[in-house]
């Protein structure tokens, strides 16, 4: 199981973004440069990330992409979702109710206990996730680099 | 993120097998049959359980596959991984070392913090794998499970 390529793009972004200014924004085009990474493919995964209610886009002459919400109120968990989903990587086809050994239908009204467990431990990552916020990630940077993801970020070639 | 059709496959037939007399086996083609799906691509898996521990092949005409080890010996995640690998499904291509905010080698020697996260939310998800082992699976089976999987599994047509 993978998850997609933009997985990190949109981790990163989300983590850049939460070093601006208050109510600053950054283009997808200048993110996209900030990381090299094609900016067609980010502006799609950046508008996932407002449809999730993650970042705000704006408009105008200095629109571009912000939080939708404080560092401590956005997860890691929220990030990944929007961009890959929240359902679990394992689907259950219902197998024990075809072939020779096929259950009847009144003894399969319950979960498989199999896809139960699979369920758990997809809880399990989803509950990791849920329990890092952007504010812990930024917690864990140097001291001096927000001040340079700012110069980066808003440097003109 | 998914994981193989076959996932499924795997999990079951190896709940079935855990559920055979001692020492007995069965055949890919009737494990096949048993589950109606595809028995060429269901031998590629089962001899993947075999090289990774978890099954044995035995030849000669009663020959097939059964469990390597006790049930209580064998788990969720050995199985699982057993035909999707153990590799995370976060893959961190190091974007921080790329593109206008590129930072010094010197500043990546750690694993980035985003890495560090997903890697502890897929360590979460093999854990919860791992505490399940098969002996838990069939303790929550009905009583005749074991009786029934056996008579439908050997049945001659």
């Amino acid at each position: 199981m993978k998850l997609p390529v933009s997985t990190e793009w949109v981790l990163h972004c989300a983590t850049t973004l939460a070093q601006l200014e208050p109510g600053a924004t950054a283009s997808a085009t200048r993110l996209a440069e900030y990381y090299d990474i094609p900016a067609p493919s980010l502006t799609k995964q950046l508008q996932a990330l407002v449809r999730a209610g993650v970042l705000d886009a704006t408009t105008g002459p200095r629109g571009g992409f912000r939080l939708a919400r404080p560092t401590g109120d956005i997860t890691l968990l929220q990030i990944v979702e929007a961009v890959d989903g929240p359902s679990s990587p394992y689907v259950c086809r219902e197998i024990r109710q075809q072939g020779r050994g096929a259950l009847p239908p009144e003894d399969c009204q319950d979960t498989c206990v199999l896809a139960r467990r699979m369920e758990e431990a997809h809880q399990a990552w989803r509950d990791s996730l849920a329990g890092v916020s952007l504010a812990d990630v930024l917690d864990s940077l140097p001291p001096t680099a927000h001040e340079r993801t700012r110069a980066r970020l808003t440097v003109r070639r």
